[in-house]
């Protein structure tokens, strides 16, 4: 393939095209010398005594807001959602704006509130930010920018080298409700009010799990932009193992599935935003879903599939509604442009 | 004054209607408790046993590339900046990319290069990240977003509470370079290229004011947006003093003074983006410069001023070369519109 000279939405869309501009153009350029293949939500870093968890995020969904959230408790949860899914307890966070001229000041506060109701819900406190403005049109109203600190739980022991063959993979809930609830928003679709994006914050799941399985939780992510089938994919790619997962157990919502018959769009690569994957030693599987499920937010947690042998390539397969067998591919990442 | 209902592009300028905006719209929206007239360049925390530094910015700087810098420089210093004038040592930082559908990824490749090598010039890994993209048009090439975790200096006991009467104001160099190089460059003045940005890290300078001068540092930042004027206006505001400063002793750089004239803009409130202010206590003010100028960014260091008592209204006078009086305001914020 023709190197790319210039960018594309698809590099924004969290797939294929998203990891080879990390690994073949923003990575060496910042000259860091980080393996792209082992990126995770968060970086840990020691400071003195204490190992933090960072992370940052920039937000830019269209609209901005939409039913069940909007771009302040997206990015207040996202970023949240990253440092959880790392092992760590979330400490401070950071809120970062870039404002068009001719914003509706209204607006703005709407979307601070829910933010700041956001990380208050989580017991963190945004501690500090920054305000830009910029000329009408130089930006599509706002976009938001949190990044956040957190302490690394001690109980936590999480990395792609902890996965192994036979580990169970437990998902905390229905797929793509956040990408279809702003698809069909942004399309005016007549459903599109009852569906809401699953926009919130996992911390309170993730932590459950780490106290009470300890070491047998191997790994968590969150699955966002290119949904369940990016994790999977990456997930595979970096353990170098085989995955299978079967859809019968995958949880729906209804009207989210129809919503993406009618888009055209797979759930398995649509977005999420308050969603937790979780791989745990085999046989804790059903002990991880029922943890999960004890949480209104992880009710209908599920294990959907497990951890193979050694593959070559590794990949992501599904066992079908009727049987049959489909490869998982890491989405190319040209769906859904400013879904977060 | 009618309250605003809308966003304007002073609200980003940095002066008073940025702070008009958070204290009226953003700190009580968030909810968090925050005192609007005690915010500092980067948050404290902490972490069990270790005190962090925290801080994000975003950039928004047009044109992206400028004589002395570019906006991965740029980004990674202001940061760095911010961890270093509160008094710690940066310990890892964030980067976030919003990239526009065509920008060049040759110009995005120089970008991240010079940030990374800003960054490893300084000791600090960029450690995690975030990219997303958005339509042609979405926004101008390409917004970033730093955000950065230091650890607290033992030495290091800075606060609004700690500026004293007697005070002694140091500056570490020529006011104005990166704003006037900025915008000449973008109005295409012939002297554009003389004219270069002073965009650098003030990490070395401040840590050595610290390590030197321990407790007799009450208070340091960095004169960005606003600049000096609005730096000064600031902390006379929070401490309730008066400050006064001495035009005859505050280095400028020729060509810089020559630009502002031409381009009609106050060298007090133009954006500096490599410059440091720091309090002392009476009679270190000359110890201070002194520690600066073995520092190549510090070469010009001067002391310019001193804190008097208590004023009501806390207000910061310069005495003017020809040995006038003027008051220094709070610039309001329109002059600059995406100068970082």
């Amino acid at each position: 393939m023709a190197e790319e000279t210039r960018i594309r939405l698809a590099h924004g869309g969290g797939g294929q095209l998203t990891a080879e501009l990390i690994a073949g153009t923003i990575l060496p350029a910042l000259g860091g010398g980080q393996r792209a293949d082992r990126l995770t939500d968060a970086a840990v870093l020691e400071a003195g005594a204490e190992k933090l968890a960072f992370t940052t995020d920039s937000y830019v969904v269209q609209p901005l807001e939409f039913p069940g959230g909007d771009i302040g408790k997206l990015a207040v949860c996202g970023t949240l959602n990253d440092l959880a899914v790392v092992g760590s307890e979330p400490l401070a966070m950071s809120l970062s704006l870039v404002l068009e001229e001719g914003l509706e000041i209204e607006l703005l506060r709407r979307v601070l509130a829910s933010a700041g109701a956001a990380a208050s819900e989580a017991g963190v406190a945004i501690v500090t930010g920054d305000t830009k403005a910029v000329e009408r049109g130089g930006v599509a109203g706002m976009i938001v920018n949190t990044a956040g600190v957190g302490r690394m739980l001690p109980a936590a022991d999480l990395g792609f080298d902890r996965i192994s063959p036979g580990d169970e993979i437990v998902l905390s809930g229905p797929l793509g409700e956040h990408a279809l609830a702003v698809m069909s928003c942004r399309e005016g679709l007549s459903f599109s009010a009852e569906l809401e994006s699953d926009c919130a914050s996992v911390c309170g799941m993730a932590r459950s799990l780490i106290e009470r399985l300890g070491p047998s939780v191997h790994f968590m992510r969150d699955p966002t932009r290119g949904g369940l089938a990016a994790t999977l994919a990456e997930v595979a790619a970096a353990c170098g193992r085989q995955i299978e997962i079967n859809e019968r157990a995958i949880p729906v919502n209804r009207t989210a599935r129809a919503a993406a018959e009618m888009l055209g769009l797979d759930l398995l690569s649509a977005a999420n935003e308050g969603k937790l994957v979780a791989f745990v030693a085999a046989g804790a599987g059903a002990a991880a879903a029922e943890i999960l499920a004890t949480d209104p937010l992880g009710r209908r947690a599920a294990t959907i599939g497990r951890v193979g042998g050694t593959g070559d390539p590794p990949m992501v397969e599904m066992v079908t509604a009727i049987g049959g067998r489909r490869v998982v591919q890491m989405p190319y990442g040209e769906d859904l442009p400013r879904i977060c």
